[in-house]
């Protein structure tokens, strides 16, 4: 489960809301192709999912308030999302494990994303370190403090084995780490300061097997 | 978004509660090495982050009632949880898209789970394909209607890139398939008896990212 953090502003940002706040930019961001100028709650609502009146709330948050007759202009909106969400420059992250999932996890992100990019990566292997991955310049975990500490990287992926993840959380956080997307499936300990994000196949996997079984089972009921 | 789906008995079982189970499950597996016989609800809650009345009413749910003194037999109580979540055997699935992020979970999967298996791979690319890779055969895409139907799998892994998903996606269905977990960062059209549980790896971080820097600025509040 994700450690909750308040925001820096008066009003205290819940994940929910930032989650949203995401979706929002992804789907106005995909929708750019025929997009018009003018958006409003309840268009940006039907692509996500969720009703107008909260889209006004979480909207209005960031300060933004739309005209009742035109709605919010988009570019406007999207910068304003953005300004709330990331820094003004690309945010460099770390990535620790090279197996199959970091390289997955590399290959995925590397050049996809415009405001994020793997700066650094680390792994215990020789045979994985001192190479380029995906354009990631990759490490030995040894040099793990000081190049956290030099590239001042504040956000981690972890993709190590269970065995290895609560102690390179640890090393993680002592060099300056205060995110984690955590992808082994173990709960990490870290102090308040820091959130973790998990991420894990497997109980996902297992939720939509349940669910995919209840289809079945209420097209049985009403066969 | 996930789409919601009721339960095949009286009460419909929402989605945070098919996870909640999920986690018990994982947490009271993960706890067996010195495991005692007996758990206490508001011990379960604490190994999860969930009060112990959530507990209670989710236990009671599958018909599993604690003793006031002793608490819950653990082994009854992970065979109850299975019996409601699982099948009674290993439940094949299915997996598209046999990239870096695909490999990386068939190696993920492969021989550490024990309700659910990836039985059959298939890709695009014939260089992917008609081969076994971490023990599971792939397959050429024109293959999937007759080897999902003739394997009967219900589930499936979409790992494919974001311009096939929806058109694989329509196979899946076609073929059979009422449950998908997609990592391609779209929203899929489904039939409502289709699960679809979506893993966004750019949107997880995009939130550490914004919650990671919160952190920050209360510490620099505080300091």
């Amino acid at each position: 489960m994700p450690r909750k953090s308040s925001h820096g502003s008066a009003q205290p940002v819940s994940e929910r809301t930032v989650s949203r706040l995401i979706l929002y930019r992804k789907r106005l961001m995909g929708a750019s192709e025929d997009a018009k100028k003018f958006v409003f709650s309840y268009e940006i609502g039907t692509l996500c999912g969720v009703t107008s009146a909260q889209v006004r709330r979480d909207l209005m948050l960031l300060g933004c308030t739309g005209s009742p007759n035109r709605g919010y202009d988009r570019r406007e909106l999207l910068a304003g999302i953005e300004a709330f969400l990331y820094r003004p420059n690309v945010e460099n992250v770390a990535l620790v494990g090279v197996g199959n999932l970091g390289r997955a996890i590399l290959s995925f992100l590397t050049g996809h994303h415009s405001k994020l990019a793997i700066a650094a990566a680390f792994d215990t292997d020789p045979a994985k370190t001192s190479c380029v991955t995906f354009g990631c310049r990759s490490y030995p975990i040894a040099d793990l403090p000081t190049v956290v500490a030099a590239q001042r990287l504040e956000v981690a992926i972890l993709t190590v084995p269970v065995a290895a993840a609560q102690d390179t959380a640890d090393r993680l956080v002592a060099a300056g780490v205060r995110g984690i997307l955590n992808f082994a499936p173990v709960t990490l300990r870290v102090p308040p300061h820091v959130f973790v994000e998990d991420i894990d196949l497997a109980m996902s996997l297992e939720k939509v097997a349940f669910f995919a079984r209840q289809g079945q089972q209420m097209e049985r009921k009403h066969a």
